[in-house]
């Protein structure tokens, strides 16, 4: 007997039909004899919905009172399976996330999990019931209402995971897996039997929304292995596990990620610290900055070139217009139709020529490099937006052959 | 400085509009140096519609899982609601009925309160936060969501006025106050400034859906003074308090009831017990009798006759069949097109007159009266229900004057 835990996202528990699907799915893995914890997220729209309600009255009511009115979702979703299961003839409980013992920081709205108390769900697992509990919320020490912010399911079913020590977590979605390129877009894409940990980490911060990044990193933290898997379709999906443990492959995907604009600083003086500045300034505001490129520019000055995402490009121009201007440089220009197109793989760092296949792949289509950034199992490009697709085929065709 | 608890039922906080008409009701009692304390029902037909979604899923879902749905509700018009007041800039926190201390027996959906811990709410007032109250909800020992049935939020409300010892709880309503009659029916209807406990109990029971009972009993028994008022208008409503501080009248109100259905037996033998056989088989079911009536009827025997709910006629009638036919009656007979009328008032213990005035209107008018039921405050009559608005507007132009 083992202990698997399985999350459904919004758009699984959708309708009625929808939820005694995933009741099904639930109840044949209960019948198999093993104990089952479910973590369910709002059913499809509910956020969106309530999210409206709230603006109508006060677009600036506070996180406190929102994550008050936004864990009703979850609250009405986990009833509703519990229901369902109930009618298929199977004992369920359904739980709240402060009845299962979430415990968060305080931070209305991005709330992290501090720890899971797992005392109610291990009682009513040994009553043999199925437990439903409500993703994405918990408690704080004010004994008030918080949720985890977005993909804060992910990291729900995985906190139990861990904490619970389960055999196994399954992560229910719209996708049947992890696959080497984006499916809809590349014909040939593959999906993955498995994957490593930091494979996926790299993957899911280069567009490929699959899994919640914090969920990986946690269970990377406590070994948990994941399966990514269709909640419609009945197909094995991706493990994602340790990487001792996965298939070799020279590189496990191909991902696209458009959210991506590049700044150029032209004409900086040559003088030590400037760099640094202007990273520290973009850093004390919370913009992420990405790929960076350094260049010599006319006159023994230099350009510098850097990538952050499209929705920091506004106040990353309003930051840097005075202070260029204050040390001397010539311009800051922007540009905000590139995509960075990335492959990633834990065995490249075995093989030294991926990088060089990837860029010739790129030659042969008459795309244009910008800027390359590398990391032990990642490679990325900077490249016109326009030619993104294209780029994934390319590379992706290289790697895996036709498409 | 008072303690003020103020209860806004479903149709007061519908919409967007409604919520912030309440929100002004409730901070204007703030600014007049009030502590408020706020409890809200779910909105509008939040509840209709919750209980829409679980039938489509399962009509025979556990009552657990269905109070696990319906507190949703208010935890939605709550947090709203609180937007709403810090939108309107005041300082203000939406308590669930766990976080507000609300512990209640196991009976899900139809939970009583066993006491109400306002350590929370306290803390709230103390830092001078208006504190909005989920109504109609509470966790009982299991740590499980409940609820108090129908117009649990009245109850709710006089809970917390109880435990805090407020000065006054205000339950606001889509009606201006207590009448004399149907305002709707009777055109010269007149608002009572204030009425007693008593009066106000034997006016709810008989159908003048102004207050629910057991809040009405609560107050009662911790004397808390209520003011039953309109969310749309600001007038002054009806208090409901003490018998000797309320004003002297003769009869308080005239309400109707067609809730009601007549059943008699027919020619039941004259031997004792017979009677207190019958009546004792109806409690078994839960089946409450109203007004009863025993006459003479042929060869001997006696016709039995009484009231129940017109819900319970269907069960009344299965249960006796067979058993008028084994104490050898002739048979059971029903009449669900009936009515009952009812005078109250704590007047009447000292004014003998009342019965025969009211019996003298329905006679100048031609109504016949079936049955006959007094206590100290009230007098019932069972008329055919055709006959009821007639009865009633008849009844009250000859104690309160032309319509």
């Amino acid at each position: 007997m083992s202990l698997i835990v399985q999350k459904f996202g919004g758009s699984s528990v959708a309708n009625a039909e929808r939820v005694f699907h995933v009741a099904e799915t639930v109840t044949n893995t209960y019948k198999q004899g093993n104990d089952v914890v479910v973590v369910v997220s709002a059913q499809g729209d509910t956020t969106d919905d309530l999210i409206a309600k709230a603006n109508e009255i006060n677009p600036r009511a506070s996180k406190r009172e929102m994550d008050m009115l936004l864990t009703a979702g979850e609250q009405i979703s986990a009833s509703l399976l519990a229901m369902a299961i109930e009618k298929l003839g199977f004992p369920v409980v359904s739980l709240l996330g402060w009845q299962a013992g979430f415990v968060t920081s305080t931070a209305y709205g991005s709330a992290r999990i501090h720890r899971v108390e797992p005392d109610r769900i291990r009682k009513e697992l040994d009553k043999k019931h199925i437990v439903v509990v409500t993703g994405f919320q918990g408690v704080n020490r004010y004994d008030d209402m918080t949720t985890l912010g977005r993909g804060g399911s992910d990291t729900s079913a995985v906190a139990i995971a861990a904490v619970m020590h389960a055999d196994l977590c399954q992560i229910y979605t719209d996708v049947e897996g992890v696959f080497t390129a984006d499916p809809r877009k590349v014909k040939n894409a593959k999906k993955l039997a498995s994957i490593s940990y930091d494979e996926m980490l790299e993957l899911a911060t280069l567009g490929a929304q699959v899994l919640n990044n914090r969920s990986v990193e946690m269970a990377k933290k406590y070994g948990i292995e994941l399966e990514v898997l269709s909640s419609m379709t009945n197909k094995p999906g991706t493990i994602v596990r340790e990487a001792n443990k996965v298939e070799e492959m020279l590189i496990s995907g191909v991902a696209k990620d458009n959210d991506v604009a590049r700044i150029s600083i032209i004409g900086v003086p040559d003088r030590p610290g400037l760099a640094f500045k202007i990273f520290t300034k973009l850093a004390a505001k919370n913009i992420n900055v990405d790929i960076i490129l350094q260049s010599v520019g006319r006159n023994g000055t230099k350009d510098i070139s850097f990538t952050v995402n499209r929705s920091n490009l506004q106040d990353t121009m309003d930051l840097l217009g005075p202070f260029v201007e204050m040390i001397g440089a010539t311009s800051v220009v922007y540009d905000e139709h590139v995509a960075k197109i990335s492959i990633v793989g834990a065995g490249m760092e075995s093989h030294p020529g991926v990088a060089s296949t990837m860029f010739e792949s790129l030659f042969d289509a008459n795309i244009n490099i910008q800027m390359i950034s590398t990391s032990e199992i990642k490679i990325s490009v900077l490249i016109d937006e326009d030619d993104a697709d294209k780029a994934v085929s390319v590379i992706h065709r290289k790697f895996y052959g036709e498409n």
